[in-house]
């Protein structure tokens, strides 16, 4: 039965192509005039010069194209490429990005639920009802421009391949990554472009300088994730997986570099992310506690409310870079682009990116962040409407305190118990 | 008349190069040795090819050169490049940039008073007593590499062309315009190539991805602002003259996309445009109220005067980065940087500046200014040397706080009449 | 007694270069497996032309080599490279980098104690005990990634050339200089990428557009430090050493422009650096202050000791950037990225960095300083336990003032004990 639909599938193929540049005649007509970059790029395309033509991925129901119902998506470019679209959706660039993190199947905590987030039931294509609460607060404006224009990449090989050119010059370029992998929150490309790889690749070429895909697309595989130990908020794997995901890395390094040396690169890499990880668990701790004590400016009950939590404190992949308080800003730069700088830096062996970018602003926030805790505290002491619950408070204030540790995970529900009695008698 | 002053100047211009390279023999013996670049590139110029010598643009006086007064502006290269100084003198580049804006003069709701600034009475060239308050304040030499280094662009072709080479290869260059379309105000330049053109451009050249000539200067005009919507502080111009400005630039997208594409693009960055003004709108609200119940730490009248307005408030496009308040300070960031990255991030259709580099930090900015707001209203409250005047105060106070907000346009003098008899009641 | 051991020195280098390529055919065996790039890049050098083996570089002991302790450091290149050797060690290149700051022994003012921070007594080479208090403060990850991998470049000539590359492709690449003078404290890369020198490189090529090595290594000198007139922190050099070194540059500057356009533009450079030091002062005197009144928050006192100078206030190029208090860390931004930014961005010819990254951002860290200052003021005011000691305080608060006035050099010790005696009285 299998074969008989991979014979009709194979059928209906050639079919199109034996029909497409007959068809693509039509086309080209008035698209010369209507769209001339898309037939320019065609006409010195691979699939120009193998015969495919518009028809091939855009179907002959004009209606349909000129609603916009006939967009070539992933499953449409991987019923000739078979092999980059396994790959690919192997890969993190095809799962679930639309959910603002990497998917979470492969996660060791993982929660069920939030499958629900980017899935319907069943499925492994993500829904277009994106659960990320970033993406939630946005006008559809900014969810076009802003989040889609990078996190289409799960759907459409035009990302990264451009919509009608085929030519390897495109996708061979740093340039064509940096189009995401740049900026605040991970500036990979310009990481990249000043490391000693990146020097090489400028001065003397692909052949001594690796680029972006000598290492992450090794082989020409669309799996970018191979070899990566970590998701992309930068939580690591279990030991096994991350192992196992080392030596795959190391496979590549080998090219050039010996065992020894690309272990113990790698190993920097890491120790300098649990390094980090050790910092920006300092501040959580900070403004956790100032919640608990009902010291923050505003409390997230003062706010609008979180899209997925509500009322609560969110300082996770899910937290907000509008309508926090100050503190939770400095958290939220010290997180999501002064960490990813430090330990990507040190991934991909940038000095400057790993120091300077990196580790000296984490550092420079964590000042911030106490000194703003400082402020809270003693604001609320000079507030004399309530005592400082740290050292004291009314019964119902400690309570509430006690309440919100259990919450965000603090105390256990036992420990919560055992205090709360102690509390009461 | 007219026709008898043509004919005179032609002549002048025959004669300059007829003269011009027997004079340049001499020149060329000194000046090889005293300014080899100079030479080097004339030799190599369409200057040299077409016989244009020095004297043709510096004349013969060389006591005249000497003092420095001999500079070849835009009126000389104009006595021959016609139609590229009048290209550019209708552009934004050839008005009124030394006053920190663009010209004025086309903008809907204009004050002829501001004329003075740059003009002197009946002239259109600017003078050289340029009125813009970040100016006034700065040194001589930072007026000279910091403000004049770029604006002076109105006034000399050499800012873009150099000052002896006329290799097109310069100016066809996106990386001529970085000289000054770059950093944090307007980081056009960072935007365009990491765009998705930019990188087409990287890869396969410009055949194929427009640099920022292919768009804003097609057909080799110098009419750099064809097609641009806003003035350059990104106040949007009024319908009508959108619309046909609009027009303009979709003639050019034209060249590869198809019109309702681009009209859908760009349509696009006018709602980022509007969505983010209203983000900044509100921080001036808050800023503004504060300044009106005398919170700002210190107060204008506390301050050295501005340059221009004295001891106001001054939140526009006049607004300074030194001697303010904190909280001005965060409005500066995001109304000059992060909401000019914004809106050109949209227009270029690049998401890591229209996101993270723009929308993301006005809204980090936006928590920043709360918070602030929010200790500069307890600090005020708790120093209960005066009454909080946001829920009361002495007459005289609230008196005071009426005069402000008429003087920052927040009540019409009616409104204000109105509060004022009200409040003597 | 001196020529015979050249004679030594010389036979055992022609010795090597014999049998070297007979025995670089024995590792190359096996590297060529092991380290591909290593050979790859070797087979491809003026070495292996020269035939230069492996045996010449890292000697034939393997089992030293593989303990690491054949390292091809500077004095194995310099036994054949010896001009480029002292060049490079008279350079800031060749001394103290490890220290933080450079070599301190041409300052004017130099405190010979210091010496010990990076040399055995008598010896010129640093050691690797580096006294360099962020140096200190982190982890073993941290400095090999962060603070070594620049630092390196006293010790190991292939910081720029690459371990087994000869092409001068790669050193005469602006970007092999970009992977240390890049980022937020001293972009020089970026703002010479954007500058006209930059643009005419990028369009024109290195003969009409010069690079870092154009102006900074003229002749091919390995000297990189002729024609700076002050130390890596800013510190400009006495007035006859400054005058020496601006002669050096000026002399390269010759090379394409008049004598009098460069001394004006550089002398531009000295002035910007002024005034941008006198923005810096202004800022460490209100910190200073704060400091002699016990407001700072925390108080030296109250953090984990300074690795240097324990709990002593520490402003200068000790700076740490964690463990301070806020308002430190706003000068440390002010010092360290942005004055560096306004006076490299100054000599380098680049209105962007000059203005906006630079002297606009001194300006606006300087409002945030006196925004702290102020809080923390009426913060010491409003807590009620001390009396503000800037007017006034207990007789004992006031010596104390005293004592950390003397400290940081803000009084004399002979105004010190008159002012004590005054108080005492």
């Amino acid at each position: 039965m299998n074969r008989f639909l991979s014979i009709l599938a194979m059928m209906f193929v050639l079919m199109c192509l034996t029909l497409s540049t007959a068809f693509t005649e039509d086309c080209l007509t008035c698209h010369r005039e209507k769209t001339p970059a898309a037939v320019f790029q065609w006409e010195r395309s691979a699939h120009a010069k193998a015969k495919v033509g518009c028809e091939a991925c855009h179907g002959n129901d004009h209606s349909r194209i000129e609603k916009g119902e006939a967009r070539v998506d992933i499953k449409v470019c991987g019923r000739c490429h078979k092999k980059a679209l396994s790959d690919h959706q192997a890969s993190r660039h095809g799962m679930g990005l639309h959910a603002g993190w990497g998917c979470t199947r492969k996660l060791p905590k993982r929660n069920p639920n939030e499958c629900r987030f980017c899935h319907k039931e069943g499925s492994e294509l993500p829904t277009s009802e994106v659960q990320c609460a970033r993406f939630l607060k946005q006008s559809s404006e900014m969810r076009e421009i802003g989040c889609n224009y990078c996190h289409s990449v799960e759907g459409s090989c035009a990302s990264c391949h451009t919509s009608h050119g085929t030519d390897l010059k495109i996708v061979r370029n740093p340039n064509i990554c940096a189009k995401c992998h740049m900026g605040p929150d991970h500036p990979q490309w310009e990481m990249w472009q000043t490391s000693l790889h990146g020097t090489l690749y400028t001065s003397l070429g692909r052949e001594t300088g690796p680029d972006c895909q000598t290492c992450h697309m090794a082989g020409g595989s669309h799996d970018v994730s191979r070899g990566i130990t970590m998701s992309s908020g930068g939580q690591p794997y279990d030991a096994a997986k991350r192992e196992e995901r080392r030596v795959e890395m190391i496979l590549v390094c080998r090219t050039c570099h010996a065992e020894s040396f690309a272990r113990k690169e790698l190993a920097r890499g890491d120790t300098v992310r649990e390094q980090s990880q050790g910092l920006v668990k300092e501040a959580e701790e900070i403004i956790g506690d100032l919640a608990d004590h009902n010291m923050l400016d505003p409390m997230p009950d003062h706010r609008p409310p979180h899209p997925l939590k509500g009322s609560q404190l969110v300082l996770d992949n899910q937290m907000l870079y509008e309508d926090t308080s100050h503190i939770e800003r400095l958290l939220f730069k010290m997180k999501k682009y002064d960490f990813a700088r430090a330990i990507k830096g040190a991934y991909h062996q940038n000095p400057a990116y790993t120091h300077w970018y990196g580790n000296a602003e984490i550092k420079l926030d964590l000042i911030d962040i106490r000194s703003e805790a400082s402020r809270l505290r003693e604001r609320k002491k000079g507030g004399a409407s309530e005592l400082d619950t740290a050292s004291g408070g009314t019964v119902e204030e400690r309570l509430r305190t006690l309440k919100r540790k259990l919450e965000r995970g603090a105390l256990t529900p036992v420990e919560y118990e055992q205090q709360k009695q102690r509390l009461l008698e």
